[in-house]
């Protein structure tokens, strides 16, 4: 089992070097931090995946969830690690002082858990669905509700789910039929069925709090007429006993990877016992929901990019180790073979892998930051960050899943043989990370969201700001020599993307709806390389910077080595962009006009 | 469970349209077969997929092979298939009538084993290892040789392996160490390990006859000392007893997929009593196994092409029946969700799919049809249809396996959250493809293949054959119309891939050898979508032709639909030749240069 499955050093040069995170400090919300409490949280977190999560890994995929007489069970270190979440402040780490939260920003909580899903991905997400049901009760819930659910949540005593997905209904949210029948109690009746709720149910906890949207009867058809409940699989009654509230798994799923968490089918309300309390406003749901699917969508990309570090890390550790050919120019077969690292294909395959995982996770902690300034931040300012976060988050939740997905095949690819078998983790990942460019919107709907709403909205403006910031790292690549060739090749990449997003725009505008979103993946494909070619200046930027006063040899080769993958990243991916850029400027419509009937053999 | 796994239709095509493989029994070698006794092949091949391999496909995947006692167990479906292959003259259809073989053209047996391959590829593997070995004795083996187990392996009662791999030699089998000590005997003592053994012991056929790399006690070292024994698992003793030739089984490999074929390790030798019978000349191993390995390579297209072909149909078939949202232009939300199929990025999807499905079976056909020819034809045109056949192995090998990699996870993702459960076969698909970039040479070894051997033989005489046949084929569709643009394109694509190879061979000949290199799997993969590019255009030309003289509503959509797949092909396909012609064009030899210190973080 390989030992590595984050680089610490990365982690501190993306947050103190690249983002400076310690500047939230200046802000009161955060003034209680430092980077030392920066810093204690991040060796805690390692402290833990190292000692609870990473040794557990291939243990909780061989023993995955069992649904036995109705009752889900879990490995047991679940218990225990969200037992360490609660006690340790974790699933609270984001929130106030008033709930008894830290406080920290969210860059530094991110970083966190981007440890603990690159340690064991499955186990990494009952805190984080704890945390996004909390806080969407704090958002928009009765003080009602925050009081019953919301200590109970942070402190791990009971799991927070999201429950949207339905049978009829996965992508398209609009057709869920969940029903909620109102009472003149402070409750509705609720009757439906859920499927695909991640964590949905388990015994590591005491009890399960479901977010979920449903329909109140007599509602608008469409998203117009959806609200959010609280559904408890147990609720309080009278007596202060916890009592069935008529929430019933009806299958546990048998998965591909991501073993270790329970993704269950939900039947509500078989005996009309079941009651939800509302959340906010009637008709609201869908609205109050997007603040938690866009905290999970960051999750998604983030739990991508861990997945995909852990496989770099192994492969890394192989390719040091494993003797195997020669160098081309030796002739002598009796020399010793070399390492596989010293072949320029593993390097590359290395390097490939290196630059999706340190790219990916510094487009997400980019998110993050916008996120934690957006917070402290008021009036335009807020509004800026706001917007950035909106417009990078479907790239930010997609490069890292589906690049992740060919990273990690590429980490597997380094052992040949060994790669597909069971003795490395390296297949683990391979299935775990395929999850990715699936949960929380797939690649298609971020495609959509991303040209179809972000893009356009406020007539384009966010998509200005977010070419006025890749400027800014351009602007600062200009006068380092090392680097202007690598800030030209951005500016060029910028100006490709404007002009294919503009002759998009006017073919949206013309009415074409359907031709204008028809190469949506493409383009968010597009963008996300864009984007992370703009992380990789932006960390060249710091790295040399950094390596011209540095007097350490250590530093000067991790700094280097920060060069040398951007480089890789500006020489082997962003020319993909080239294909894509002519593909997109196509618009033929060539997916829309097209008979059915031609794929009938 | 989908139905459909292959189309039988597009494989008529492909044979009778596009290769005109009736044309070969106008040699004397075919002359006993016709159209009909060629589709009979297909049409049996299409039973027995039916009722016998389809059947037990995910049956196989969840039992896989178990190991006790030493001895390897297989799922008994396999002995069933086996038996029907032997009876059946599955196994020696290629194989001339001396050997009691139907000397059916390869490429007529391998349109049937992709239809096995396309129903259940682990059952397909063992039949294909047979005949492999039988055809290595039969070209290379002494009379004794051929006497005593071609028959028996070509009955499918022994089954045939190649035994290649050790510990310490992986891709590098100038590294191999397993030892043959000359006796005064017709043998040698064999002593040594294996490992990845394909089929290398199970319980479905009386004995397992390995066609095995040793190194004869004194050989020169590396490659030149190499040299082919066959090593049965049990030898037939004075009497005519089978008995043990103390060849053992020290492991069985637990695999991400392709779990219906058991993978061991082989220890040879342990007692002192391993015989192997020399094949050929000594040290001349290497040059005869290749005929196997470049056999297998095809076959290794096929596999992936076959089970991409699966994928394919089970994500139509979903998309075709999944209701799920509606049309963007449709505002009403109480209207009825259309199939999935309707929209633009699920029939993007799918036109991806198909387009490599059928585009690298197409490949390996003309791949199949060049051996063929070189079979029955004598000088000049054997030479070239040898060269030719030599030259895009690499790519047939290679852009399946690539391909099909993503193009399964393509079909995986058609069918959203239930593409990662195992109720639908999806997911095994995406498991069992994943070996087919690695065994038989990994992608990386058939970039070096092909840059570094194929293209500069000859002084690059294979390369300028390939582009002789490509542009007959841009001349054949000069003339037509809504061909004209797509001839255009791929003639740039050519001008391109031409441009490239000459100034990487100009590295070469600089003696930058390890430059030149470098890159050689790019170098691959631009070589492959041109390939491809290259088969979508010949079906094309092929389909515009008969469209243009049917009558029938049917036809004229398969011809349709062909078209339409060449052109997504064109569009979304070909434009990714641009990125990588950029990255060939710089050969500043990143990845050669490179400081592993980089790598210590």
């Amino acid at each position: 089992m390989a030992e590595k499955f984050a680089s610490d050093r990365n982690l501190k040069f993306l947050l103190h070097e690249v983002f400076h995170v310690e500047r939230l400090t200046e802000f009161e919300y955060y003034s209680d931090h430092s980077r030392e409490t920066f810093d204690l949280a991040l060796d805690t977190a390692f402290k833990i995946s190292k000692n609870l999560l990473h040794p557990n890994l291939q243990e909780m995929d061989k023993n995955p969830p069992t649904f036995i007489n109705g009752k889900v069970q879990v490995h047991p270190v679940v218990k225990e690690f969200i037992r360490e979440c609660g006690t340790g402040g974790w699933i609270a780490a984001n929130s106030s002082y008033e709930l008894d939260g830290q406080q920290l920003p969210f860059t530094v909580t991110s970083a966190c858990h981007f440890i603990f899903g690159a340690a064991n991905y499955s186990a990494s997400v009952y805190p984080l669905l704890m945390y996004g049901a909390a806080h969407l009760i704090e958002s928009f819930g009765s003080e009602d509700l925050k009081r019953e659910f919301i200590p109970r949540i942070l402190s791990g005593e009971w799991q927070g789910t999201m429950a949207l997905t339905e049978p009829q209904a996965g992508s398209s949210l609009g057709d869920i039929r969940t029903q909620a029948m109102p009472t003149d109690q402070n409750y509705y009746l609720i009757r439906g069925q859920k499927i695909f709720i991640s964590a949905g149910d388990h015994d590591a906890v005491e009890n399960i709090v479901h977010l979920m949207l449903a329909r109140i009867k007599g509602a608008p058809s469409g998203a117009k007429g959806i609200s959010l409940f609280v559904v408890p699989k147990k609720r309080i009654d009278a007596t202060g006993n916890l009592v069935s509230n008529d929430v019933n798994v009806s299958a546990l799923y048998h998965k591909l990877g991501y073993r270790g968490a329970p993704i269950v089918q939900l039947s509500l309300g078989e005996s009309e016992d079941c009651r939800g309390y509302l959340v906010g406003e009637p008709n609201k749901g869908l609205s109050y929901m997007f603040q938690m699917m866009n905290e999970a969508r960051l999750e998604v990309g983030l739990g991508a990019a861990a997945i995909a570090s852990a496989a770099y890390h192994a492969s890394l550790e192989y390719a040091k180790e494993r003797r195997q050919g020669r160098k081309i120019m030796e002739k002598n077969p009796d020399s010793e073979p070399v390492r596989i690292i010293e072949h320029s294909d593993v390097r590359r395959m290395l390097l490939f892998q290196r630059a999706v995982v340190e790219g990916s996770l510094s487009l997400v902690l980019q998110c993050c930051l916008y996120s934690d300034l957006a917070h402290v931040r008021t009036g335009d300012l807020k509004e800026r960050y706001n917007m950035l976060l909106d417009l990078l988050t479907p790239a930010a939740k997609t490069y890292p899943s589906e690049m992740g997905v060919i990273s990690v095949s590429q980490g597997l690819q380094c052992l040949g043989g060994y790669g597909f078998c069971d003795e490395f983790p390296l297949e683990q990942f391979y299935r775990d990370i395929r999850i990715h460019p699936i949960h929380e919107g797939s690649t298609g709907i971020q495609g959509i969201d991303l040209l179809g709403r972000k893009v356009v909205m406020n007539n384009g403006k966010a998509f200005m700001l977010f070419i006025e910031e890749v400027n800014d790292t351009i602007n600062a690549a200009h006068d380092k020599q090392d680097l202007e060739p690598y800030a030209e090749r951005l500016q060029n990449a910028i100006n490709s993307l404007k002009e294919v997003t503009f002759g998009l725009m006017r073919v949206g505008s013309s009415g074409k709806i359907e031709n204008f979103l028809a190469d949506a993946t493409l383009y968010l494909e597009l963008f996300g390389i864009v984007a992370v070619a703009w992380q990789w200046l932006k960390q060249g930027v710091s790295a040399w910077n950094l390596m011209k006063d540095s007097e350490s040899e250590t530093d000067k080769a991790f700094y280097s080595g920060k060069l040398m993958t951007m480089k890789y990243f500006f020489h082997y991916e962003l020319p993909k962009t080239s294909g894509l850029v002519e593909r997109l400027s196509e618009n033929d419509g060539l997916t829309v006009s097209l008979d059915e009937r031609f794929f009938s053999d």
